[in-house]
This record gives structure tokens, sequence and C-alpha cells, in this order.
């Protein structure tokens, strides 16, 4: 039985779900239908796309994720069903699969009738593209029986962390509801600049804020008090104990965050 | 295995809706829950009516749709099943059901044990009734075996759009969560107005602003402009690109909209 | 076919929720995930503890209960699943389940590698422990598996009501979404203060106002008037029909309601 998740930024008080919803069940009868959020803020790729990398690498090999923010509607951007990662997506491409397809295996474009409603309002490709398109990979037709092949072009527009020996420089690329600052520094950043080997000192800055070290977990500081650590995506993030670091700090996404070794007091 | 769908104003951050879900699932094993929306405006029955037609003519023949926005719980309105358009719906007798059911194949009140849980809260009829009843028919009890058969009295009163020659007037009987305007103006009434003809020029007035002509889709203008088109339900809707009518109009439901052909010049 | 339910307060916008369900349905395929809410206020675990109250008990024998509400996570407070009226429940013991588990009949600390994920991120259990545990649960371990007996510790620090001939006086445990004030005063509160015989008139109270007697339902009174009431979940709820009570008596949690009986004029 396929899976189905949706992603979206079409909140919950209006029907358009509920239209996807039917479409699927319609279309590809048994299918389990998940919901991954309907609250991403309106026409916000970027978070859309960190959220998608934040849940779906956790489901099962050939899991469909349906993602539809999308205010391109009715415009150029192309309509697309993507294999990466052993997982499908399906979506507009405009960067929404930026971060979880970064190196896809494949990418088609949504042509065929049986991927698509008969009818297709030009405002709501949600129902009568991209539903219609998850319900036939549900049902089992193949990947590449939706349309041409097509390289992904959407992008984020996102600059990598830079490096330097003892230092990287990343930024905020997501603020999530507790406030906390997601960067984009990873691990390997760390290790490529030197600074992550045990023992290393380090200062954290963000919006001239200053966090001394890498705790574990929030109850590591006093409730109030702002700390660093490697977040559950693998990235270093910011955060207050119990309270939320982005209003703390006044700082969005995009915020530059510097990771700086501390010399060793010379002996 | 059965299909039930939820829609609701209880909002999601108490266990109402939870409590329904259990009793569908405990009455009725193996039933698909699908939410459409538990963010209604409280009371607010015309949306409700305006979210159940967006989405649930989309489901697969025989789904349930039970919907609770009820003000009057405990009090007279009735407790009804209605079979309309080859789907179920579930709930009370108060309007909500005005725009998917306006020609009914049949409705029961709810009166029957088997519909209905043994002891019924006066302020909770969606866990003690309307839950137990969808569950009912997801089990296959028939419709008639509900209690005895009644006419839904239930309206909006909204009156239907006027037309004359070359003009039709119509209200906003939705704003969605983009602040677009969504109105009871349909393809057939501009028809009926005889200005639907390919090539008529038309003028959309709202709320003293004036937009010239029908676009495809909100790309068809530039980000910020006031555009109207032909929404995904089929009827005329006010926007503004990658922003929101309803503010920039300052204009809620009930606002009436007027579409008026423009006269060809004299040759 | 295993049912897991989920309680948070991850909200909707991020892939947190997501990502716990990704985990359950990769762990334990097949698993039926019904959302009972996400939006829990942040970090607050009385809040949760109502919810679980009012949906779990409607949910079939054996349904497992996943609920994390952590702002702990990482600290001291154990990892526990229990078994407690017939359901499971699984979540950090920092008194959530002090309501629907006051008398558990088996609670186990979550240890074993069957229900952990091999990789645990000290800042989301919800995903790598919890989410985890559910799914063993799901496929079948035993409860007895997941670690060595404990004794729940958490509470919510609530005391009872107090009652004496003719008076009670309770807390208001609880404000949903409709401004209603949900009180912990039961039936048998009333009746071991004597004031529950059929005909006792009684005198309710709360922030300084005084409601006479107690309605069936919001029906008995105008729109905009205040009542008391037996409440959906069998306790005490003062409400303002088609308003909020909250916002009339400004009053939150922990407010004390009193409920008094009227002396018979003597003859």
């Amino acid at each position: 039985m396929a899976i189905v998740t949706l992603t979206t930024d079409f909140g919950t008080a209006d029907g358009y779900v509920g239209a996807m919803k039917g479409v699927i069940l319609s279309l590809a009868p048994g299918t389990t239908l998940v919901d991954l959020t309907h609250d991403v803020p309106r026409h916000d790729v970027a978070a859309a796309a960190h959220a998608l990398l934040t849940s779906t690498p956790l489901f099962p090999p050939s899991t469909i994720h349906c993602a539809v923010i999308d205010p391109g509607v009715g415009g150029a951007r192309a309509e697309v069903v993507v294999s990466a990662g052993g997982h499908y997506f399906v979506g507009p491409d405009n960067g929404i699969f930026a971060l979880v397809a970064r190196a896809p295996d494949a990418a088609h474009a949504i042509q065929a009738p049986a991927f698509r409603r008969s009818v297709v309002a030009p405002t709501f490709h949600g129902r009568d593209v991209f539903a219609a398109a998850a319900a036939a990979l549900a049902r089992g037709e193949a990947l590449s029986s939706a349309g041409p092949a097509v390289e992904l072009r959407g992008t984020l527009g996102e600059a990598p962390p830079r490096t330097a020996p003892g230092r990287v420089i990343g930024e905020v690329v997501h603020i999530d509801r507790y406030g906390n600052l997601v960067s984009d520094v990873a691990i390997a950043d760390l290790n490529a600049a030197g600074i992550a080997a045990p023992g290393t000192e380090v200062t954290v800055m963000v919006s001239r804020r200053t966090v001394r070290g890498i705790a574990r977990t929030y109850e590591d500081v006093a409730p109030g008090k702002l700390l660093a650590y490697v977040g559950s995506s693998g990235t270093l993030e910011v955060a207050v104990r119990e309270g939320s670091a982005a209003d703390a700090l006044g700082v969005g996404r995009g915020a530059e965050i510097e990771i700086v070794a501390v010399e060793p007091p010379s002996r």
C-alpha cells in the first residue's frame, strides 16, 4: 500500500487540502495519506524545502512526497515528479526539492494524461496536477511514464557555508516553532575547518551575541540562557532554553552565524 | 474500507477532535479517517458549507463526510444523515449542507440506538451523535435505519446572483487563506447574462474598485496587482497576486461583486 | 493493525511531526496514525494531560498514545511506556500521563535497543525514542521488554477539589478553544458535598461572578449570557453562550471555582 505525504502552504481553514486528499483517494484507492505540514508560511519555498528535509528521509523507501508551495502556479515553472534518495517527490520545480533532491536519480515533467486530471484549473495545480500525479505513482505507474526527462532548475539561492582554518561562516536557514535558529553549518563543515576535534573550544557568534562552547542539550544551560548545539538535523542551532532565540536576538532567516575556534592560551 | 472525513470548528488544541476519532475507530474498526479542516471559524456554518463544497465532491463515491459546526448543540436543530451526489453527510441540519446537498436523495433523523452513543452529553453531539452515526454508516448500516425521513431545513440565507443582459451582481461568499475573494458568480451566470461569449470584454467591480478583463492565472498580472479570474471551484474570484485582495480592498464576506460587459466602441 | 495516536506541542509548521510519522511508518509498517493535537501550548504539560484525558479513553483497547511535550528533553526525566486503562502511553514521565494513568497497570523505562533508534539526538527524543518505542509496541513487542519496571513520578501538582457539606471548591484546569472554563469538579464531588440531589439549587462562583443553577446546554441561556453546566468530560464547566467565558471573566487556568448549595427559604 503506497504512502503519500502532503506538504502545502494552504493552511487548514479552507477546503483545498481536502480536495487534494479526495483526488488521491479517488485515483489511488487505499493509499495511506500522511499530513506533513499545511502551515508553511505562504509562498515560502525555502521553509517547505527545510520541512521536507527534516521529515521525508525518515519515511519508508518509495514513499511519495507531494509538496505544493506554488506561487507561480499557472506560470512558467515546470511540474515535476522526481526520484531521489529512494523516495519520490511531486510538485513544482521552484526550489522546493533543492534540499531533498540535490542529486536526483531522475526527474520527469508531468504531462501524461494518467498523471493529470482531465481538466486543469490554472490556479489549482495542487488538485489537478500534483495530487493526480502522486496518485499515479501510488497506483504503480512508472516515474518515466509521466513525461520527458527534465533537469531540475529550482534553487533556493543559498550559498554553502564558507570555511577557513579555525573558522566557519554559515547562515540561519530556518526558524522553528520554538524560535530556535537552525543553521546550515554541518559537522562536516566544522571538521573541514579543523575546529571540531574533541576538546576544541569554540565561540559561536550570531547578531553580535556570543555563545561559548557547544552544549549537548537544552538542560545544559539555565532557563532563559542562550546555547549552541548540534540540532536533530545534524547542523548547528542556537536556542534559548525555554525561550525564543529568534526573539531574544531579533534575528531572522538569512542571519549570519560564525563559529570560531578559541586559541588555547600559549604555554 | 469506508472513508470518513471530518470537518469541525473545534480547532486542534483541545482533545475534542481526537475524541471523535476515537469513537469512530472504536465503533467502525478499520475506517480510514481524513481530516478536512478543524479550523473553520467558530460557529461559521457558511464557511464550513463552502469548505465542504470545495473538497467533498473530489472524494470517492460513498465517502462519509461528518461535519460539526454546531452552535445550536443541544437545542432544536435536527441531527441528520443525508445522501446527496453519491456521498453521505452527517451533522446538524443548520445550513452546513446547503451547498453540497441542494437536492438530497434522502435525509433521515439520527434516532436509532445504533447511530448514537448510549449516553449523549448535551454539549458534545460531535462525539456522542455525529461520530457514532458516521461510524454506523461506515459499518454498512443503511441510511434509512437511522430514523424517520426528514426534509432538510437548514439554509445559509444567501440569495443567488442576479443577472440582467450584460450584467451580473453576486456576492463574496468566502475569503480564503490567501485573502482571495471567492464569489458565487458561476460561468452559467455569466452565460445567462450573455457576457461570457469569447471576446466579450468585462469589468469586475468590488468595493468601488474596478478590474478590467478576466485573467487566466495569477501570473497574468504583476505582483501586487488585482485580478479577476475563474477560480478552481468554477466561480469568479478576485485576488491580488502575491498579496491579499481582502486586505487591499478592505472587504469581507457578503460584499457585492458586479460584472458588467464593456460596450464595444461603435463602428 | 495497530493504532498510534500523536500528541505534541511541535506545531505543524516544521517537519518535526512528519519526522515522527516517518519513523513509525518505517519501523511498524501498516500502522494507522491518528493526529490528536500538535497545538498544545509550548511546554504546557497540563494542557496535554487534559487533551489526552478528553480523547484517549474513546479509542479502541490497546491503542498506543504517543505524547511528547518534553521541555526537559535530554535531561533527567525518565522516558517511559505505560499500560493503563487498557491503553498504552509513550512519552516523558513529567506529569503528561498524570490524568490518564492515575493507577497504571505497568510502567517501564525505554532502554532496549528495539525501542530506540540507534542514534539518539539529545534534543529530539520524540523522533529517536518515543516514536521508535510506539512503533515497537505497534509491532507487538511486549511492554515489559522496553526496560526495567519503574514508578511514574510525574505529577501536575494539582490539588483535588475540597468538599464540605453544601460546598465544593475546585479550580479551572483547562480553557478550551471556545473560552469555556473546564473545572476539576466532578459529579462525585458534588454528591460528596450533598448538593447534587435532584432539586438542589446551587450557585457557581468564579472570579467574583455568580451563576445561578446548572444548565443542561448552551441554548438554555440567551446568547452572551454566562452558564454553568456539566461538560462532556463529566466535570463542571462555565461558558458564555456564543462567547468566551475566559475573556468575559478575565480568568485563566488555576482560577478558583466554588459551588454552593442555596438554602431553601425556611418555612
